[in-house]
């Protein structure tokens, strides 16, 4: 789960602004030391001589590869890491139209999704264009995602997420199905240095999907959820060694609770704790009955189950948390930091929609008068 | 829940270190303006003269209530500060014994507990000498808490938390019951800066106890749980205008969760989850089936059911994180920043043992290579 002030407060860097040389080098350095290779100082001579010509450096494959991992093994708020070293790197740095970026987009959705035993794949498109910007920007957030349409009376069918994501592909000429369904997917818009956005849609038969059904209540398979199999995040930049890849998705499989808890659960997402509450009979007058726990619950044992059942890869917070420190202990024998934002890497199943979770705006200097810790006295 | 990194990172001043006559200062306009207080100049001039010859100052009944009221008002981890202003606040600054603490700390128990209907109450005992430390001090944590007793096999009985606490009392001469049990109070051990240590037993008739009880289970009375009422913190130190006062012990009512999910549900203190979970007849041999977190559900539905019978104030994660935001705007109105630890703001009931969660050696400082957030390309 995200704190939403860590995540304020540690910005990170944002287009290739930095020394493009110096992050070079320290790219360079680490990959040559992590992996024992030789040659560093002419390949540092070579870098120094492309960027002082062109203002950036073309990646050799083995880099792209070694970076692309890094940066997962890196990522703070990712609490699957464990895995970093599986990651299978796809080289589309030449593929730069519309057309073609969309037709790998389909070919990673088919590598990701390995047959329901999802396999993390990034596929990295051309860099960034020095001082310029994206050769290339998916506008999705992730590659499958459900439409979010407004109704008359002004409520949300679909994910209330995607509402704004819905708008801008109509503004671009896109429709949506006649019949507006909860679960209709969004079609991908991208954008290109030389093409203005275009809508694709996404080739159905490469979306896989699991319908929700609970082990101990039949009704649960009543209420006709579902959620796709595969988590492909494709608004971050991958950025390596002061290289940008402002379009480079890439996907794990799927820890149980974003969906069960985050995606089904939240009052600003599917709302379907009330629901679910409901179909268990449970006691919604008072909160100190627990029913929006004891729904999340519900929930996501129903998750865990349908994917478990449906054959699709999909981890639950114990066994991943378990994992999670497996890598830390590995990266502490490896003599190398454990990055990590605590509040992401403890996510809960039961963290059904308090209040205050939403709210951000604290100041978070140590105030006068206040009350403090003391050390403890005794041993 | 508390995120250790935040903790580590936000340390408070401890000891009045700093300049004693600037913090003053800021605290006696802040006061003066916000009660819209008459005499500011003449106070302030008071106040130089009284730093100058002593090196510290005696705050006026006023500004001691107002100043501990504040103090909680700004403690960033507490999500109970609705309640700030109805605070009451026992002044015992020429309480300096330790059988006139112990005897204060019984007045405190009582005027807490105010028959179940729990009131904030802090007792406020004589400041710290400047330069050279507490008057006196508590060793416990809280004014009531359970034995840990370590048995033959290197298991703990009762709370393993206070294993170290019952050591300290024995080595102070003090004797466990003769049949150790899982609720043996432990007995409360004072310090002064003219007395060494003692212990004294906490007096039973004042410790309101609620015995734990499900109402859809009847079997989880026999297992014979129970909690005290009241939580008086005692190991924080009141800091206020320059002046610490390391012995002012302060009780609110409980979070439900507090109890059932940290105290019975962690691994390390009663580690009650697998019990429960066998009450239930759940499935434990596999992680997915959340077994943990349905154990949680029930341990926290117990506690709020016990306490509400019992007529025992107590409050749920909802309704305590509605309050907060009310608080929040309210501060938003008064036009004060609100302070702040959303780590801590958002606990949760289920959130019962990640791995993760104790873990704390994480370098936060952004990496490179990285994945970064790109900001939205549309609307
Ligand atoms: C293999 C299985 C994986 C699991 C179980 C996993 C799990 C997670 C989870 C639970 C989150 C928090 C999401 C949220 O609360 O919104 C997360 C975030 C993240 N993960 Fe992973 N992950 C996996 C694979 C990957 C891969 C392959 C990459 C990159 C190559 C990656 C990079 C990230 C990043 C950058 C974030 C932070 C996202 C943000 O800031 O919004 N993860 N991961
Ligand atoms: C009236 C009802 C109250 C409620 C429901 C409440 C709730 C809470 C909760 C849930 C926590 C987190 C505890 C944990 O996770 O260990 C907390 C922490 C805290 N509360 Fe309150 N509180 C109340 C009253 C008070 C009062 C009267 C004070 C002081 C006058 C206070 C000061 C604090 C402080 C300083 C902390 C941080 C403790 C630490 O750093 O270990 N609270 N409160």
């Amino acid at each position: 789960m995200r704190c939403p002030v860590t995540a304020a407060s540690s910005a990170g860097p944002v287009g290739s602004d930095g020394d493009v040389l110096a992050e070079a080098t320290q790219f360079l350095e680490a990959l040559h030391a992590e992996r024992q290779l030789p040659g560093l100082a002419a390949r540092l001579a070579e870098v120094r001589e492309e960027v002082a010509l062109t203002g950036s450096y073309r990646h050799t494959r083995e880099e792209l590869v070694y970076g692309a991992k890094v940066a997962w093994r890196q990522s703070a708020r990712c609490v699957g890491r464990v895995r970093w070293a599986g990651l299978r790197v796809r080289d589309r740095r030449h593929v730069t139209t519309a057309a073609g970026i969309a037709q790998e987009l389909s070919a990673h959705l088919a590598a990701g999704d390995n047959g329901g035993r999802i396999q993390s794949v990034i596929t990295v498109f051309a860099p960034d264009r020095p001082g310029v910007g994206p050769r290339a920007r998916i506008w999705n957030d992730q590659l499958i995602r459900y439409c979010g349409h407004v109704c008359a009376d002004g409520g949300v069918l679909g994910d209330p997420a995607q509402v704004a994501m819905v708008r801008a592909a109509r503004r671009l000429g896109w429709r949506p199905p006649p019949v507006p369904g909860r679960f209709d997917l969004l079609p991908w818009v991208i954008e290109t240095a030389h093409e203005s956005p275009s809508v694709w849609e996404v080739p159905r038969e490469l979306v896989r999907e699991v319908a929700l059904s609970h082990p101990d209540h039949e009704w649960f398979a009543d209420l006709m959820l579902r959620w796709h199999a595969l988590p492909v995040i494709s608004n971050m930049r991958l950025r390596i060694g002061g290289v940008d890849y402002s379009c480079a998705p890439f996907n794990g499989h799927y820890l149980g609770d974003e969906i069960g808890t985050r995606n089904m659960g939240d009052r600003e997402r599917y709302d379907q704790l009330p629901v679910v509450a409901a179909g268990l009979g449970l006691d919604t007058s008072r909160e100190d009955t627990l029913w929006r726990e004891h729904a999340a619950l519900v929930l996501n044992q129903a998750v865990l189950h349908s994917f478990r059942v449906a054959g699709v890869r999909v981890s639950d917070p114990h066994t991943e948390s378990e994992l999670f420190m497996k890598f830390c202990a590995q990266e502490e024998r490896a003599g190398r930091p454990v990055h990590g934002d605590w509040s992401w890497l403890n996510g809960s199943v039961g963290w059904a929609a308090l209040h205050a979770v939403h709210h951000r705006y604290y100041d978070t200097r140590v105030p006068n008068p206040n009350l403090w810790q003391t050390d403890r006295v005794y041993d």
